[in-house]
């Protein structure tokens, strides 16, 4: 019997079809697991072609001579520009801006073949150079909001197969994160606490759609999740701002990141994959009614018509079942899939 | 120079990314176009296997003995069920409702190798039963919102190669239209007018993204854009539901539909794409501030983290050079192209 769910935050309906319901089993991907080379020559984000790529902005040093471990230089193709004015025109109806903003792409690592569920604790760079880059540019009153993101593989969006993340700080909120922040304070108003800290606590209650918990982090599906396997990753600890992560919650972060990564990579052969953080812009940073967190989007289904026109979504998985499914999934399995 | 566009009626904001920028002719798919076989043995929507489908809802007669132009089919795969009871449960912050709904599967013609582009006036006939059925499933109080829509391609969610759009009746109103509702009803209690009608004034004025306007019917792209080749077809009388639609409209739109398809299939190779009815639901009819129009969205680009974890896109092609490299497509070479 198919149901609606209706998102709590986002006040969004999806469908869950049962009729059309897809065991998980089935959303695997029948991938063929194998490391690409370790280096290609042509690859501008391999070591020793530091040249082709635009300035860097900022490394994480390996230790070793004149190696890294995380590289951030400016997008060479970037979406927005540092040297235009913010300037807003107005005309009757049409408002347009000057594309200001900031486009930076985080190498993260120098190994072309590096699969991130297969690395041990090396992920905590790559986390550390996302908050230093946006404890920088979160100082920078011309800037509003910042998203930090990954694509991984062709149906994610990702151009270029060398692991990398990328960050981008418009002048401008969106007018999703808007409506949301006005859902979050109007809970916040009838309820006098965070939903987000409200909802993590019922999901820890029930358990059927988490996936894990740790000291700091808690992994679930989300009751009317819009696609198959998405998952957010929430702090324990409240907090609005993605700025305000402690360094053990950033090693903590790392660890459950590498671990949810891993069960997609194993459980699910290699999906194509968005990942981002969802982090309350910079002049919200302190505000109890908002919550950041980590949004990871596999790609395995596409949208289609009737999502595109309605706003709502069909999920063919039941997100009990995804949360079961990867439970029981054992990353530690990756290194030899790999 | 990269800029910031505002869509007016969302709020919503766009980078227009000069930075990397795609000529029109760059979008193109570089497929063969080939007319696939006339009738499939297998194909469940071809004539002779009416059979197999689920119980038929309506049709068209074609005037031969027996045939039909147009069927209209419960899917096989409902997405929802018209069995189950829409009774709302709601649990601390869970939210949700027995799926109850119509999913209809419109064929669009007995012939399988139909181009909706390459047909005469045919297409409406598939216009009259969108509005039969959206009349009928109107009447039904339990039904809050009607979605039409097609999908084309795999890339744009089709799973079989006949011709067909579907049509989705759902107990609930999504928060997406609740927000633009409240977005056309600030503008309309502000200035008196129908913000969509102003626009197409403003459009039709300007001229710069205009596609084809016809005495019913204005096609344009949009000054904020969220994807290439996007595009809106808005009746020009005031009507806020698809179903005021008269008789000399549907012709008419058939006609502008027919040729927006047809400059698609020539211009840029036969993209994937989908369409679907943007229309107030039927509780909001006759309201002044509202107005329906049909959104075409071609499937040329992947939306990537970025717009999954911002809510804002990145349109690679300025929208006036989209409307100008529409406007010079012939559709007539449909045919030969065919």
């Amino acid at each position: 019997m198919p149901e609606l769910r209706q998102n709590y935050f986002t006040k969004e309906w999806v469908i869950i079809a049962t009729e059309r319901a897809k065991r998980p089993e089935e959303l695997v991907t029948h991938r063929t697991l194998k490391a690409p080379a370790r280096y290609v020559e042509t690859c501008p984000f391999c070591p020793g072609n530091e040249n082709k790529t635009p300035p860097e902005v900022m490394r994480v040093p390996s230790g070793a001579n004149g190696t890294w471990q995380v590289r951030v230089i400016a997008n060479k193709f970037a979406a927005l520009s540092p040297d235009i004015k913010p300037t807003r025109v107005i005309h009757r109806s049409r408002r347009s801006m000057g594309g200001f903003g900031i486009h930076d792409v985080i190498v993260e690592s120098p190994n072309h073949a590096h699969v991130t569920c297969l690395m041990t604790d090396t992920h905590v760079a790559v986390l550390r150079a996302y908050k230093a880059r946006y404890d920088a540019l979160s100082l920078d009153r011309r800037i509003a909001h910042i998203t930090i993101f990954k694509n991984h593989g062709t149906d994610a969006g990702a151009s270029l197969e060398h692991p990398h993340s990328q960050l981008i700080a418009a002048p401008v909120i969106s007018q999703q994160i808007r409506e949301r922040f006005q859902q979050a304070l109007s809970h916040y108003d009838e309820y006098g606490e965070c939903m987000f800290c409200q909802m993590v606590q019922e999901e820890l209650g029930e358990g059927k759609r988490l996936v894990i918990a740790t000291d700091h982090f808690v992994a679930l599906q989300q009751f009317a999740s819009p696609t198959p396997f998405c998952m957010h990753i929430y702090p324990r600890r409240h907090m609005a701002s993605f700025g305000d992560i402690n360094p053990e919650e950033i090693g903590d972060l790392a660890r459950v990141l590498r671990t949810i990564l891993g069960k997609l990579y194993v459980g699910l052969q290699d999906p194509d994959f968005n990942y981002s953080i969802r982090t309350a812009p910079a002049e919200y940073a302190g505000v109890k009614y908002f919550h950041w967190y980590l949004s990871i989007i596999p790609r395995l289904t596409r949208v289609a018509g009737f999502e595109l026109g309605s706003g709502m979504f069909i999920n063919t998985v039941l997100p009990e079942a995804a949360a079961e499914f990867l439970r029981n999934v054992k990353p530690e399995n990756a290194a030899r899939a790999g």
